[in-house]
């Protein structure tokens, strides 16, 4: 039963849902429906996807996030960043709109969902550790970069293609010359206000002596208020024929089961853009889903939620819907307008039904460019620019590593920027660790305490010396560590005896133990023992039954100080001023 | 004139060079020359080059690593491994024989010492930690039977191809029918004999009276011995006619300067090849020396090293050779013989080059079948299977990208080996330090000491819990940490403060430190004070001037008793037993 609830969350919950949890859900559903409409309909149109597939995505994947989620008030669907992502895995293989591109979109939905609910099962939620920060910081700024860019053809009312920065500026600035001024006043209409809305409207509210908790959701409202505003003016002047573009007739009714296409090709064309969006909206997802779960000391099991996610993606590709995972904005108004548990989700996901059963003939008259306002409203504030000043300050290597990954998505591809940054954070890691800090120590004088002699006034022997190194022993710096010991025998000619000092090393992988017993032997041809002192239980317990400990030339100490009783005895101990 | 030394270390030695150490190395180059010959025409026909290219490759590289390279007995030219990876690297490129498949291994060698100089150069010798030691050794035993088993067809005089085990043994299945019997006879006798040479040839010397030294160096001419008889039989016997294959014609006289051809095709097609007969020849070649120079308390510079082995194998290229590297036997052999300085590669040189003037008319009538017992008794040394079982008993996960290594090697290719055992390597360390050790402590009664409560009997605070984490907080481990705390905070419900006890973090990245600012968030959210105690100093530099410290909702404390006192005053500690 335990191994049950585990996988279905719902049997956690489900059982004891009573009237005033059922209540609370359904206020926050009715929020968050009248909020996903405009915003599923944009991400559609983001991803070069037919306006209906936005909705598609809204329905069975909520009904079933509820069902295997893991976090009572994530709100899952399309989102800005997986849409561009979309866009981009799509672009090479159809023309964006036509059926193939459909398809393709589809089959990306199922892809990340089987491979979200695969590494779910096999619990391989770590692997979205290799994300660092910086690079998923840096990637959701430059994403929300190209995201704005790539918009501002449906303000203006012209043409332009292009899945980086340079290719969509250029594309604009050729056909600067077609724009058509009714849209453009459409567009900059809906974006002035809400940009308005965003900053003045609750302040506004609550001056007309309305509630705080009102004033906010009515605030977040103001994207449906611009889509039925703009919609209404659309269709009240024609202006269809004055050339604005209007999503357009929109099938009515709800998705059917759809299969997506089963050529390999197409699999191993699309495997890689699948993956990064399945790894990208986890890492999102989870870090929205931790952030509100601990607002009320609740939890998530990320390797659940991968099977949440990746269930949710199944079941939106399989309903003729794009990628979905959970979003930010959605998440929180679900959150505050007080969604208890998943249900909420599920209740949403009838209102989209219900809207895209009813409401859809009235989308026909929505202009493109409305929802271009608010697609660039909402990524507005994924640019996350003082990120990059505290990175700079905090660490150049992270700061790299996130410049790589922002210069890459804008200047070349989604793809290659996240690629890019991955394999940088990773290397960097690896450089800065492969040069362990190691201090040769002495006797703080009268005491058991050891401190580095270049930091402390402390005692030493010129006939033995004690490195103490500062991190785990592992292939990036066994050699290292080989180097550090042969450059100090080599420039101590008295030595006799070398002693590690390992509080700090947690790991010996195989080649580090390679490395000490290639210094024990080395330093046997020389003349010098080796000894090893505070070797952690753990590590002591695999190096047990090794050719290292059998052939030591030296003796392996508890302390420092019983190792500096043992080989210090007999020879003046000598003071030397730091 | 020190920056001068540094970058020409043959001014270290030349200046003070003598006639005592001129002797010793000139003892030593000849020893190393009779030696040098059949492996040099042995390893070009690993490499399916002409047998005058194994010669050039062991003339002007040698002689530039003597002014360039900083050990003193390192003996570069062909050697087994990286002719293997010739031959892989050229197979997609050209038919083996053809000139442009010796234009392409020209050009790989120009290719691996311009990558080999810059990485020096630029200080790039880290780069090569990635090759963790149970890769490097998994892919050495593995390549060591690929070329046991690619010299098979050349015992048996039948054709054979085929850059992996599968197929090399498939294609020698089918054509075993045409077995030559001469060449067969040849071939086995060699092999016979080297391999009783290289086990009791020593002995029997001695036996006869003969010192050690001088019975261990004319042991290691035993090849040459071999060589020189078979040449004799073949001639004597003409066993050409009798289908015995033979080098044949070598050009006699020395190279002329050669360029690589030019075409950007053909470079980017050998750029992952050349990267890792670098890579690997410069593992090994730097491994080889640091062995030799222990012994007489010398030191190599490893980012020199890296120059010296690329001008070598500059010098290769453009005079006609394939890559070189230092290699393991020849160098003992050097360092055994004697030699003081890099003059007697210089003088091997020489020896070399006057060989190719004066002996390539005999070279003729050398049947291949020698060499090809020559290279297989070579590598059988490589084969180190004892290391599987010494990896697999200390470290699963090290085995596990050893085997990888090996298999992948065996079954597919070199490169596809290599290349899966790095990423493995790195993704099983990372995966390691992913769950770092973390360990709730307790006060040991009356001291100032801090232990595991599961190990120890100590005091511990229901309002307060002391987490020590083991290992540096860095992106792989971040959201870990985060999850740990969440949940330990969501079991106890009592909690007040958290202090994370830091004396094993060596590093907090950008990452770690947005998930500390995180979980402080959270923790404030949840009405838990974070705190932090034993931070060392480099860490806490970095951490001063973030958010971080900022928004803290503790305190810093330097040890953790101090914390004990300031957090659990005026509550009373509770014994618990282990």
């Amino acid at each position: 039963m335990n191994r049950l609830k585990r996988y279905l969350p719902i049997l956690q919950w489900a059982p004891g849902y009573g009237r005033d949890q059922a209540t609370s859900d359904l206020v926050a559903a009715l929020i968050v429906t009248v909020m996903l409409i405009p915003q599923s309909l944009a991400y559609a149109l983001l991803a070069g996807l037919p306006a209906q597939v936005g909705l598609y995505a809204s329905i069975l994947p909520l009904a079933i996030y509820a069902v295997f989620g893991t976090s009572r008030t994530l709100s899952v669907g399309p989102v800005a960043v997986a849409s561009l992502m979309t866009a981009a895995a799509l672009a090479p293989i159809a023309e964006a709109g036509t059926d193939a591109y459909v398809a393709g979109a589809v089959l990306l939905a199922v892809m990340s969902g089987l491979m979200l609910t695969l590494m779910g099962v096999l619990k391989l939620g770590f692997l979205a550790n290799f994300l660092s920060h910086p690079v998923i910081s840096g990637f959701i700024t430059a994403s929300g970069l190209v995201i704005a860019a790539s918009q501002l053809k449906h303000l203006l009312g012209i043409e332009a293609s292009g899945h980086n920065l340079v290719d969509i500026l250029l594309s604009l600035a050729r056909n600067l010359a077609h724009t058509n001024l009714h849209t453009l006043a459409i567009g900059t209409g809906a974006l002035l206000f809400l940009l308005w809305a965003r900053r003045y409207l609750k302040p506004w509210l609550m001056a007309l002596g309305m509630g705080a908790r009102l004033a906010d959701i009515l605030t977040k409202t103001a994207p449906i208020l611009s889509v039925l505003v703009t919609t209404w003016v659309a269709w009240a002047f024609g202006l269809a024929q004055a050339g604005v573009r209007l999503v357009g007739q929109v099938p009515s009714g709800l998705p059917s089961l759809t299969l997506p296409p089963l050529e390999p090709g197409l699999w191993s064309q699309l495997a890689v853009g699948a993956l990064l969006i399945s790894v990208v909206g986890f890492v999102e997802s989870v870090s929205v889903g931790q952030t509100l779960a601990a607002k009320r000391r609740q939890r998530i099991d990320p390797d659940q939620e991968l099977i949440g996610l990746g269930t949710a993606n199944l079941g939106a590709g399989l309903s003729g819907g794009m990628p979905v995972t959970g979003g930010f904005s959605r998440s929180v108004v679900n959150f505050d307008a007080g969604a208890e548990t998943p249900a909420a989700g599920a209740f949403t996901a009838v209102g989209i039904a219900l809207a895209t059963v009813f409401v859809t003939p009235a989308i026909a008259y929505l202009p493109k460019a409305t929802l271009a306002a608010t697609i660039i409203v909402a990524v507005v504030s994924l640019i996350d620019l003082p990120a990059l000043v505290r990175t700079w300050r905090y660490s150049k290597a992270d700061f790299g590593a996130m410049l790589a990954t922002i210069l890459l998505t804008l200047l070349h591809s989604v793809e290659a920027g996240i690629i890019a940054g991955v394999a940088l954070s990773i290397g960097l890691f690896l450089y800065r660790t492969s040069r362990p800090h190691c201090a040769v120590v002495g006797r703080v004088p009268g005491t058991e305490h050891f401190r580095n002699v270049l930091r402390h006034q402390v005692e030493l022997c010129p006939k033995v010396t004690f490195l103490r190194v500062d991190e785990s022993l592992y292939f990036a710096n066994a050699r290292f560590l080989e180097e550090t010991v042969l450059d100090l025998v080599n420039r101590e000619r008295e030595l006799r005896d070398l002693v590690l000092v390992c509080p700090a090393v947690n790991l010996i992988d195989a080649s580090a133990l390679e490395s000490l017993e290639a210094i024990n032997e080395r330093l046997k041809d020389a003349g010098v023992r080796l000894h090893l002192s505070e070797v952690k239980g753990p590590v002591m317990d695999r190096l047990r039954d090794t050719e290292l400990l059998a052939h030591l030339s030296g003796r392996v100490f508890l302390s420092t100080f019983e190792a500096w009783q043992a080989l210090t005895e007999r020879q003046p101990a000598l003071a030397r001023t730091a």
